[in-house]
């Protein structure tokens, strides 16, 4: 029962990890980290005291169910789709629940059985979802304390990495989070948002083209693509009445409209398995989604895309048209393309990643429209104490404090849209330097 | 034990009725029509000799179980997702069972169970899956037969409209079948053929620009855009060893490009509902997907989608630059696409449908690389007695006699492939003018 119990020990966790460690050791507790690799955690926090590592197969109902009931409380990094199994453990044994993930379906329907027993299931409390949601409700909240009435929402978020990182990679970006998700990114559903009060509908083959540019003091120049469903959030944040309401992804200047080439092509397909002989090369490849698909294959990538040799290059770069043979055969062509991305994206031991964020939002006050925007930046230490592991970890981390010494009144499945969270967790986060 | 019994009696049904009822009248059984709606049938045909009408709700298990244990074969034309239930209350009660439909994974996996009990379930016996199988089958047994070893196949097939039934849509294109599969054709997946000994992925933003055109003598000319995947025909047709191997969609000149714009724009979308006000026009509909949306929609839906005056002047004919207000508010994309296209591409009384299908095969006989194309046309005679319904309805209609008449000796779920189906198929198909 005195356990503090994390499934997940993967790239978001080490600051996670190193804040809880403080405080289980000033509270006499164990810190038990758990995954069916725990390798990477165990390599990479020097300081092991109060840690306990355990590798284990998270489907090992048996082993799970004895670690939730044995514990203080549990939290979450695991993929977000195993978070339901433990939410539903902690359910029958009575313990909180703390994930940076988004509220699926199943998560919510938990929510009035959490809330009867008297149970904290707190999810979206990262980066995006997390630092994003807690710090418009900040800004938005004193705005309408001011008198303000807000009438357009748009917040943006990028993982990028810091322009010393670039290298020669024209593509100016590095992974800095799951690779699957940037390749996938907007798949599946056109992108949704409100402008002027208008409904505005961007189907994935388009939604790199449609790009806005914002520039943000000291840090440069930022593209943003509108992401999924901004509609859901009018809800969530209360504003129902607004004209406009967008979130989006940063990238730096010459990704989105590269990247839309790449969509264009139909090289993110996930959807059919290919079965490619051994020894077929990237332009083989690239030649199977070009309906000649012979010579000069970087002519006929323009004249089917109107892409410019910008966009070439940075194909070019990424050995599109070259003859190297494929990382895999067997896979669609988006698991394809992430293995061709992997090692050109990698994160270099010295390479620091960098975090973007920015609100804008407009309001009438007095009578008159008025604009307010903020933003955050931060870069990373290293490699592995990255900006995005410090970002996602941390506000859960403390979020989970909060939790312990029983500072939340809230009950039931949550995401940190009340101050009761925002303002202590806010302002911890500024002493790591986590600031807007 | 005497009735032959059909669950489906829509638009496809007549001739398959038709042709049956004096099957059922020579050997004194009955004609046992179900349907939850049974009007279409019931009205449009004259002579009801031996015909049961039954109005019934397919998901009245107790009721349909009933009906087939009584029955001497069950055809089923419902819609494809239904025919597992019927195919599985079959195998309980020791019936044959006839569908026109593709042979779905689940209807596959009860092939062995169907053929230990000596059963048939026989499928894709219709037009497109059916007639294809069987003329490309007859033609490649009897290239073999002369000795030709086959590297190469296309087949296309069209459910068109004569030149005579255009009137002023410039479309040249009107219903004979499944509107939510015309307004779906070719989503989901990427097209995938063998062209050359080359894979090709078509993805399906691009799906209608890339096309060919055939000229078939006396018919015109046509358009095709490729299916979802052909390769999967290689193993039905025995064909492993080719070097081009595709299957495609047959439209008159001008439709693919300017459905190409429909597409690209985003308006099959059939992922996301959308919820929209009474009174919402057409071209306000239209103007979500376009990033700017006002003043000249035609303008700015020429710039995103580099299309022609040609295709913008078919998008007009539909009424999406117009103030009309939508038919359905709430719905996918793809869904108030289809309630617009209904009233403007409705078959008129005095209309005739069209189906035109194409094979054309290379071979290598005495070392020569040869080619061989046999086209079949077929026009309607009415609005109801379509050439879709007679090209759909009587290869299962005569496939179901052959099947009660104990002249096949497949057992097992089949398609009709094989000489003991597709000889007298063809055979009896010239006798009612559908001939290649």
């Amino acid at each position: 029962m005195n356990n503090l119990l994390l499934f997940g020990a993967g790239r978001s966790s080490l600051y996670l990890i190193e804040y809880l460690q403080k405080w289980c050791v000033a509270n006499l507790c164990a810190l038990l980290i758990c995954d069916k690799d725990i390798s990477y955690a165990k390599n990479n926090i020097q300081n092991q005291e109060g840690l306990t590592f355990t590798e284990l197969d998270i489907f090992d109902q048996a082993k799970v169910e004895a670690l939730v009931k044995d514990s203080r409380m549990v939290i979450s990094l695991l993929p977000a789709a195993l978070h339901i199994h433990i939410a539903k453990l902690c359910l029958e044994h009575n313990k909180n629940l703390g994930t940076a993930s988004y509220i699926s379906d199943e998560m919510k329907a938990l929510h009035q059985e959490a809330k009867d027993i008297g149970l904290i299931f707190l999810n979206e409390c990262g980066l995006d979802p997390g630092i994003d949601h807690m710090s418009a409700m900040q800004m938005m909240d004193e705005i309408k304390d001011e008198g303000g009435v807000i009438n357009s929402f748009e917040s943006y978020c990028g993982g990028l990495v810091t322009n010393d990182s670039d290298g020669d990679n024209p593509w100016k970006y590095k992974f800095s989070w799951n690779p699957r998700n940037v390749v996938l990114a907007g798949a599946g559903a056109p992108a949704q948002f409100l402008h002027n009060n208008e409904l505005k509908m961007v189907p994935y083959h388009q939604l790199f083209k449609h790009i806005e540019t914002f520039e943000i003091d000291g840090a440069g120049i930022f593209e943003a693509y509108a992401n999924r469903d901004s509609l859901k959030y009018m809800g969530l944040y209360n504003l129902e009445q607004v004209a406009s309401m967008k979130r989006g992804t940063f990238r730096k200047g010459g990704y989105a409209t590269a990247w839309q080439v790449i969509v264009e092509l139909g090289l993110t397909d996930d959807s059919t398995p290919m079965h490619l002989k051994v020894g077929t090369t990237l332009s083989q490849w690239l030649a199977a989604y070009l309906p000649d698909g012979h010579g000069d294959l970087k002519s006929e990538v323009k004249a089917i895309t109107h892409c410019s040799d910008a966009e070439i290059e940075k194909l070019d770069w990424l050995g599109l048209f070259g003859n190297d043979t494929l990382p895999m055969n067997d896979g669609t062509s988006a698991q394809i393309l992430e293995e061709i991305l992997k090692p050109k994206w990698h994160l270099m031991p010295t390479d620091k990643d960098l975090i973007v964020m920015l609100h804008k939002i407009g309001y009438i006050q007095n009578g008159m429209q008025q604009w307010r925007s903020v933003h955050m930046t931060l870069e990373g230490v290293s490699e592995t104490h990255t900006a995005m592991a410090k970002t996602v970890g941390l506000p859960l981390a403390i979020a989970c404090k909060l939790i312990l010494e029983h500072k939340i009144e809230a009950r039931g499945v949550l995401a940190p849209v009340n101050s009761e969270f925002y303002t202590p967790i806010l302002k911890e986060l500024e002493m790591f330097g986590i600031q807007f």
